[in-house]
């Protein structure tokens, strides 16, 4: 059973935790609207259903609440940026900001983060651009769960990339996507569910098809975008692969398998090549190709006529950023629906920091 | 049959061609290098394959071979550039000659092109920035061919993206993919040998499933990276039109259904919404987030570390552009094989054009 909440009062609490851990007022309000920006979407997976693994890293010493975020080193249209282990949700914005401040001075700008964590949705940070006319990019890598193809091994995370482009009058287009056939975030739905996964989303550990939700848990992995070779898992494995190494190779953040899990209970890799987990960020000024309003009003058209676009009867085409849009008018008007046992989650850690709920 | 020729004969013959059409030498050089690494790559679809596929643009007057290419719009690091209706195959690689200089000078470039034509394989233009420690970038909007989710109409070219990465001793990374299940050379080859294609790769005109490698033919379309909906394929068609609108709505050039067809038999589009097809290509100088011998270390740590991954038995994990590079060294020793369709598409563009084959 799901039970339903404000936003604010969600919104609220997230932050009142996070300012328990010690984070400053501005970052823990910062922090709370990037979570709860994914409640708000309908992706639950990011959400407050997350808020309790944030703790647990932060327990185990693995997030900074106080973070030295700096400039490592930059050229006119780059940069990278040590996060000092801060909350990823902190970290990413800053980075964001960095690289749209380059692109009002060169036309694009392009960070790399090292000792980050996880940054919540990508479509967050992409989505910083669309009031600056800008053409935002946020991708991550993230604990190594997804098997690239042929393999028995999980190496990857599911490394998401979202991209957010601004039109006039239609809405903007939000793509938000791990690289996998499916998300892990859906997959930990179907566990709370006590649900199958569809056939392609998933292998058991020795790289046979499997259907079970928990089959990570015993050494079973993720699959790439495309599923098996035949249907072009090879890209969703080389999607995955670029942005591990822009994130984390390009930054010196640790890549690969290497990549700090999310979950405490595990133990970090030993020897790592880096520091933290990785996330690459970039921002476009559109006027840097084209002036603003002429590209918008051709966004316009391209996203009316994509709207437009010939369906198999009951089904209509959607733009990426549709569905999300959709349940965030919603849900700011009705609430969010939360699951019963993230619910005892934030109770447990209402309860752990002495914050009420 | 297939029928084995060199390298040479094959480039000589291209070039000659290039140059009976009347393009400059140095442009007939160039068009033949990038139309033949697609040959020797093994990426049989896009290389003399598709050589008469130009000559008959050329013969309706759609490919200029005297183009003046030009920058319209820039900043210090990004172009807009009008190709004039030239070949891609030349417009591009000079498009990532002016995004390569950008990176010079201010750590990253960023071209978008219009009025330009089918590029051949995004890998050779990508592949550019290696000698220079870059990291280098393609895409192109194609001929629509591919069905978003839901969509029983062709909206979207099978839009490629390759993404080149300098490792050190290790070969580079080269991704170059397209954004659909399988590219439409892939379909083309199953059509030359009578061969059906694999569930997931094709609809029928209603939506669908089929296995007719000539379904496109009766209306029917190619489908996303992903298949259906359960299995990702919303994720493919975001790509697609992310490429879409980085190639073409950025520049000025024609998008979506409106992209010219790359068959000459088909009309252009009525009300066309910019100019000819378009690209998009960047280049990152490496150093410009992170000193290049570092970068390159840790990349020959990541990709022998791939190289290693447990696998099924009887497999092993590849890195993206292994089998290319390795289909590269095998032909540039042993020959190209050409498909008997091709090589008579090949005498008769011999005989059109008075040159030897």
């Amino acid at each position: 059973m799901d039970q339903t909440f404000t936003f604010d009062r969600l919104k609220n609490f997230t932050r009142n935790i996070f300012t328990a851990m010690g984070c400053p007022a501005e970052d823990a309000e910062l922090a709370a609207s990037v979570l709860l920006k994914a409640d708000l979407r309908g992706i639950d997976s990011h959400g407050v259903a997350r808020l309790i693994g944030y703790v647990r890293l932060w327990e185990n010493k693995r997030i900074n609440p106080t973070p030295n975020i700096t400039i490592v080193h930059e050229t006119p249209s780059t940069a990278v940026v040590d996060g000092d282990a801060g909350l990823g949700l902190v970290v990413a914005p800053k980075a964001m900001e960095i690289a749209m401040k380059k692109a009002e001075l060169v036309g694009t700008g392009w960070v790399s983060v090292k000792n980050s964590n996880h940054f919540g949705i990508a479509g967050y940070h992409a989505m910083m651009g669309l009031d600056k006319d800008m053409i935002g990019i946020a991708m991550t890598n993230a604990s190594p769960l997804v098997a690239p193809t042929f393999a028995t091994e999980r190496m990857l995370g599911t490394n998401p990339i979202a991209v957010s482009i601004p039109a006039g009058k239609q809405p903007p287009f939000v793509a938000d996507m791990a690289t996998t056939t499916a998300a892990n975030g859906k997959l930990e739905i179907l566990q709370r569910k006590g649900e199958d996964a569809p056939l392609g989303w998933i292998q058991e550990k020795d790289g046979s098809p499997s259907t079970n939700a928990n089959e990570l848990k015993d050494g079973g992995a993720l699959l790439p975008l495309g599923g098996d070779r035949e249907h072009g898992s090879h890209k969703g494995y080389a999607l995955g692969s670029i942005v591990d190494i822009f994130s984390a190779v390009f930054s010196g953040a640790n890549y690969g398998p290497w990549a700090p899990p999310f979950v405490s209970f595990l133990p970090l890799p030993e020897n790592p090549v880096g520091e933290g987990l990785g996330h690459f960020v970039g921002a476009m000024r559109i006027d840097a190709f084209r002036p603003a309003d002429e590209f918008k009003s051709h966004m316009d058209n391209w996203i009316s006529r994509f709207r437009e676009t010939k369906a198999v009867a009951g089904k209509k085409v959607l733009i990426p950023g549709d569905p999300e849009r959709e349940a965030e008018l919603e849900r700011m008007k009705t609430g969010i629906p939360v699951n019963e046992k993230v619910v005892e989650d934030l109770n447990e850690v209402a309860k752990r920091l002495g914050v009420v709920f």
